[in-house]
């Protein structure tokens, strides 16, 4: 392709609507451009990206012999009022009326149509266990549509869905499309982990998370480099380090007067001590009981879905206006000494019962408690593991240190039991002439979502840089010096390159060297081969790898030889 | 694919509200399932066969240098409104609502997307002429979806769009893209016309369909076979044929009683001629001018767009109320002795000047003259082509027979000019300076109707016929009798095929030789290859071609170069 015929040019500015990297570099380099919030042109770079992605997992999905399909946008609502999703996922839905007055939704995900499509083709249980998938668009009304391509309203989706006889029958798939999910974000250039889903108070699906390291994902993980384990910062495990004062004296409580704000840091400040000896209430409101108070050390933060998951109440922080309320002296409230009118359940996190000497809130504005002692001055009769776990902390299995690292989620895969399956009665009659019924998992990947990734993971401040598996060209070639020697040289090696199949991209436009230059790193293919004078002096081309910082020139005749190698490599 | 293991299974009965060959044939071998009107789910052999068309497609497009990229479904209301088709297509614009508020349409033709997007990526006169298409799901809410896959309310279209410096420019694009939708429609095995497009009194769009050959098409079409050209039967020109009585001495005009019907061919009967005898009328009711008669020869009958475009006025033929209200008989009307009181203008069409001696209505119930003849006992000023071509017809050009044929339009281009691109303001500045007009063209295939249409033109009684190109698989194993041996050399077969890549469907279930064999043939895989005893015991298998009604044994060791032959021609 030559540059000058190619829909989809560089931009000097970023859009100034864009929120992201991806959005910025996509954007400016010509790959999308969005239409609406959170709804995205793919111009031609950008639609052969996407298609690689696609094919890269078209092959995954294949290996672990998914069938691939395709379904319906519309959705009669009838279907989505049989699993009651109408209502739970109703502020996500789009709809629409079509004719005769008949509603529709535009499916978000497809398990209202995949199952009863696969209940009336499937005539047998000796046609389980199968799996199908599709890769197509869907619609999600975000409130927010945000971070470019990630978050999208219309996006593109690889959901794969499958259908088994036993629970030990999808389970063994599941282990084997995990595998297949490493191994497409690997191929897309990608290191990700596999993370155990964290849902609060009432979730009771069984999932799990595939998350890419990026610095500017949403998401954030707990990552062991030791063990290749990641977690869920929400539900994240791991062994607290800090002072082990165990063995430190008691002092005589004491009522200091302590004029400060709010925060452990200026309490710690104000006492001259290490945050780790603050003692730190956090109160919450939850639902059935009221007010909870839990202690945690002054340096770790509560995580609340490990504190929804062990108590099975929803909650939220207590706000200001009801700890007054309820006689609660914000910022100095402490399990020790309550005041009888206002006294509250307590419970607290592990960490608080290796510290001596605490510093604390007396109840009272303005006065803190020194030297606070758990069992001589307070006593918690509940203990659990309810801190939020952070970067130095140890892994539980192999003590060494964890890493907190920002993520972005990029599939997920759920094991969704019999719940779809029940509701559209999708029931197989087994070898014993019983009635069997049908467990189903689903599996999905975010297509649009896993360009923008693709771009977040790697590019420089310079442009996007295409790993080879997905990038729209394989070379980029450029000249410097309108003259008639290079015109026609490079015209050689562009037509000798494609002529091999080789995907090229040629900026034949008559720009400054600056331009060209710029905007090969900003496209981002991951070979870049300059023609010009000097490098024809000596028979060759200056050669450059994206990814790398250094040139080097090739002598023309070795060029064939020396980009299949590059290719593959 | 083993066929036990295959998503998507024959059925005994087709669905009972299959209102087409397609949707019957396409449903009960396993293709497609509806999920509502016009919404089709495409199961895996399905989405086989749609892959296939859609490859063929973008083949052609980027032969003819069009760049695919991929626009969204969801399009903000207001580059509806831009362009006016807000309230033009409102009846099958599916709409929607999304966060905050804001109204999107379900997009059933993209160039309120594209004609912007093009705008806003094209920097200078340069860069044109240039063609960008996408392959996508469309939606228009038809009043009544029917005929399976070939009118859908969701369904799959390849639209193309072209941007010119010039008409010219654009005239000799729009002659490049007919060429490559010819070698799209053959290449699918199908045998298309180019057709310029019928419009009513209004249309001022310069446009061509693509229509296919099929008995059961929704349109009729003449065709010229010698000079391979097709026309519109609406506007199609022609010579007329019959009696020429030019030279037939003029009788005597008589009044005689007619009990008879409104129709011509009692009116024939009833006075013992030829209907070519008889001088028809047919009154209209034309908008700003009122009643009009139209006299035409008795055989023949009226082309209603001809009439409009003739006179530039949308019209209706006149209803029975509106005739007895001006005074007219119905059934007797015609130009001869018009009494003053219910006078009407009359035009003719030239059939009528060749025949001497008509036989026509008096005005009066029940009561015709004889022996009338044009210009003694009625004039005419007006005359001109207003009929409908019909088999027989001679071709203008070549006066070989015109042929009148069932097809199905497949595809239609059109020359847009100006419109889009000037609601959206994309002119820019040329050579010298000002400001050019952007010249447009749009081009579409509906990539699921080519499916249905594929299995209209090509199916049997026993199922369907699939082209090689387009077929799910190309070969269609099956063993008769359960036994050792022959499963052992059916397996065989099947893994040495697939190892050379060819696509292969193995019916591997233990099922009768009559359900297989009659699954084969539904289904519809150009080649099936059936492993018995009898075939084994001269070490071969049976070779028999969908297409033809013979059967052959081929040598097990011929087998792969036979197979090589088969699919290269």
């Amino acid at each position: 392709m030559k540059y000058s015929n190619l829909v989809g040019k560089t931009r000097l500015d970023a859009p100034s609507d864009a929120d992201s990297v991806n959005a910025r570099l996509l954007t400016q380099a010509g790959f999308v451009e969005k239409l609406a919030a959170g709804i995205y042109n793919y111009l031609p770079m950008g639609k052969k990206v996407l298609d690689k992605v696609c094919d890269i997992i078209r092959d995954e999905m294949n290996k672990v012999d998914g069938q691939e399909l395709f379904m319906p946008i519309l959705h009669p609502v009838s279907i989505w009022e049989t699993t009651g999703r109408i209502k739970t996922m109703d502020d996500v839905l789009y709809k629409t009326k079509g004719a005769g007055d008949k509603d529709f939704v535009l499916g978000p995900s497809h398990e209202e149509t995949v199952t009863p499509l696969l209940r009336d083709n499937v005539n047998s249980y000796k046609d389980l266990p199968l799996s199908v998938y599709q890769l197509a668009t869907k619609f999600r009304d975000e409130p927010r549509a945000k971070s470019g391509v990630l978050r999208g309203r219309e996006f593109g989706m690889k959901d794969m869905y499958s259908f088994h006889l036993t629970e030990e029958d999808l389970d063994e798939y599941y282990e084997r499309v995990s595998e297949a999910y490493f191994n497409v974000f690997k191929r897309c250039g990608l290191k990700s982990h596999i993370i155990e889903a964290s849902g609060g108070a009432f979730s009771d699906k069984f999932s799990h998370e595939f998350s890419v390291e990026t610095p500017a994902g949403e998401d954030t993980i707990i990552v062991c480099e030791k063990c290749n384990t990641a977690q869920n910062l929400e539900i994240a495990e791991g062994k607290i380090v800090g002072p082990d004062e165990k063995e430190e004296e008691e002092r005589a409580l004491e009522m200091v007067e302590a004029k400060r704000g709010f925060s452990v840091e200026e309490n710690a400040k104000l006492h001259s001590v290490p945050e780790s000896k603050i003692l730190k209430s956090v109160v919450y409101e939850v639902e059935e009981v009221g007010l909870l108070g839990v202690a945690i050390r002054g340096d770790l933060n509560v995580s609340e879905v490990k504190l929804e998951n062990y108590l099975k109440k929803q909650l939220r922080p207590a706000s200001p206006e009801l700890l007054k309320k309820h006689g609660l002296v914000q910022g100095f409230i402490s399990p020790v000494n309550m005041p009888e009118e206002s006294k509250i359940p307590y419970i607290a996190d592990h960490s608080i019962t290796n510290i001596k000497n605490f510093v604390t809130g007396a109840n009272q504005p303005e006065m803190d408690y020194v030297n606070v002692n758990l069992g001589r001055d307070f006593q918690i009769d509940d203990f659990t593991d309810l801190v939020e776990v952070k970067s130095g902390f140890e892994c539980n299995k192999c003590s060494s240190p964890l890493t907190e690292m920002k993520a972005i989620e990029v599939g997920n895969i759920f094991k969704l039991g019999s719940r779809y399956t029940d509701a559209f009665k999708f029931k197989l009659t087994g070898k014993d002439g019983t009635l069997k019924t049908v467990y189903m998992g689903c599996y999905g990947i975010g297509t649009t979502r896993l360009v923008g990734t693709v771009v977040e993971a790697s590019h420089d401040e310079n442009g996007i840089i295409w790993p080879k598996s997905v990038a729209p060209y394989m070379v980029h070639l450029l000249t410097i010096g309108n003259d008639d020697n290079v015109n026609k040289h490079a015209d050689e090696i562009y037509n000798s390159l494609k002529e091999q199949g080789i995907e090229i991209l040629f900026d034949d436009r008559d720009e400054s060297p600056g331009v060209k230059l710029k905007d090969a790193d900003l496209i981002g293919i991951p070979l870049r081969l300059v023609v010009s004078k000097r490098t024809l002096s000596e028979n060759s081309v200056e050669w450059k790898v994206r990814a790398e910082s250094d040139s080097k020139n090739i002598r023309i005749s070795d060029l064939d030889t020396e980009i299949q190698d590059f290719l593959s490599n």
